[in-house]
């Protein structure tokens, strides 16, 4: 089994993915915490959506929508890319149409994939558990920042690559997968101070979302276990189906 | 004064690169470092061409080629792609049609850019100053492997942004620069060994080139400094001409 990572949506392309594959996608500020907390929260499934137009259909349907673009929430959703807006009161047994600036982005990308799963700090080990039960091999997709690398899902993918290795003899394969790990591994003495100068820590600082930022660099806070069902387009809580 | 490092040539787009950048274009293994071998031993020009069908066009017009695809030599060309092979008996004074898998292609990408030097581990200092010379912003080009990212290439970038820093106040701007510089501090204790695993070194050692390893390794021996001259297509060693 190998493990590699990708470091933008833009460069997937270039990779020879063997469709039986898992695909870790990754927005750690914010879409995929945020989709672990809507979850957690009891949602009945995140519906990842391109456009902010389709969002906005899902709504005129009577869905739930979450959409942001460029940290803030769009005007007419119920709701914007924080986790702590997903509440249970709110989205317990709900289908939330989801669009992120980068994420939901991403998981587009990766479709024609075997098996897709939604990464974070927050459900970092279930998502470990979840790779070696897969059994495949393991690519990580970091949704960066319009289609630049980003420091903290590169240090994710290195998180995953780490905790992976401890569990099960993977192989890394390319030299993104070995920067990654390194990266991680003189992060994670104290990853928010690691992250301090990065620019979407920035971006957030100023937006007053540091406590977002706390929330996404919680490790193992999450149950949530989203993985992508190809049928219905959605991503549903295997965690609660296995 | 800004600082960026762009990972991939597939990535240069997305970044809103100011006219007035001196884009550094670095191809550790082997081009770029062969390049400046090629006018320490006296090479008149360097013409970078795209492609196989172009070197071997300029060939035929009476010029020197190197010409390399996934290591090896073309067959029709005088040269490859190894530092060795371009020594003073051969090159001096001659003009050189050259095309690699990585290297040329990346400069082609960034030929916008007002001010293009090729930088190397080998003359790093070179490019050091001439940057701080140029007294414009700052864009490292990765050639990197068929877009992918590389190791190798992102660590010349981390080189540089800290030999930067020591004479300049520069900014650093993305993320990819403070991975960049993170790495480069980490392997710069022992280059050679942090690299042992990457994957172009491994393709170089399977090939028996760990001698062009060592010479692309070796920090400042090389007092060439290739400057891309937009009007005739051409490198020329402004070393000489300043």
């Amino acid at each position: 089994m190998t493990i590699d990572i990708c470091l933008s949506p833009a460069l997937y392309s270039f990779y020879d993915t063997d469709p039986q594959t898992t695909v870790v996608i990754v927005d750690v500020f914010r879409a995929s915490t945020t989709i672990c907390a809507a979850m957690d929260a009891g949602a009945k499934a995140i519906i990842p959506v391109k456009s902010v137009d389709e969002a906005q259909e899902y709504k005129a349907k009577g869905l739930l929508a979450g959409a942001e673009r460029n940290v803030a929430r769009c005007d007419f959703a119920d709701f914007g890319n924080s986790p702590y807006e997903y509440t249970a009161d709110r989205v317990q047994g709900k289908e939330i149409a989801f669009t992120t600036t980068n994420g939901t982005q991403a998981l587009k990308i990766a479709e024609n994939a075997d098996t897709i799963v939604i990464g974070a700090f927050t459900n970092l080990k279930v998502v470990t558990d979840y790779c070696v039960h897969k059994n495949q091999n393991v690519m990580v997709l970091c949704a960066g920042w319009n289609n630049k690398v980003n420091l903290e899902d590169t240090l994710f993918g290195g998180a995953l690559i780490e905790s992976l290795l401890l569990e099960k003899d993977f192989t890394l394969t390319g030299d993104a997968s070995l920067m990654a790990l390194s990266l991680w591994q003189e992060a994670k003495v104290d990853l928010k101070s690691y992250l301090s100068t990065s620019e979407h820590f920035d971006r957030l600082i100023k937006h007053g979302l540091e406590k977002d930022i706390d929330f996404c660099l919680k490790m193992n806070g999450s149950d949530a276990l989203p993985v992508y069902e190809k049928t219905t387009q959605k991503l549903l809580n295997y965690n609660l189906l296995l």
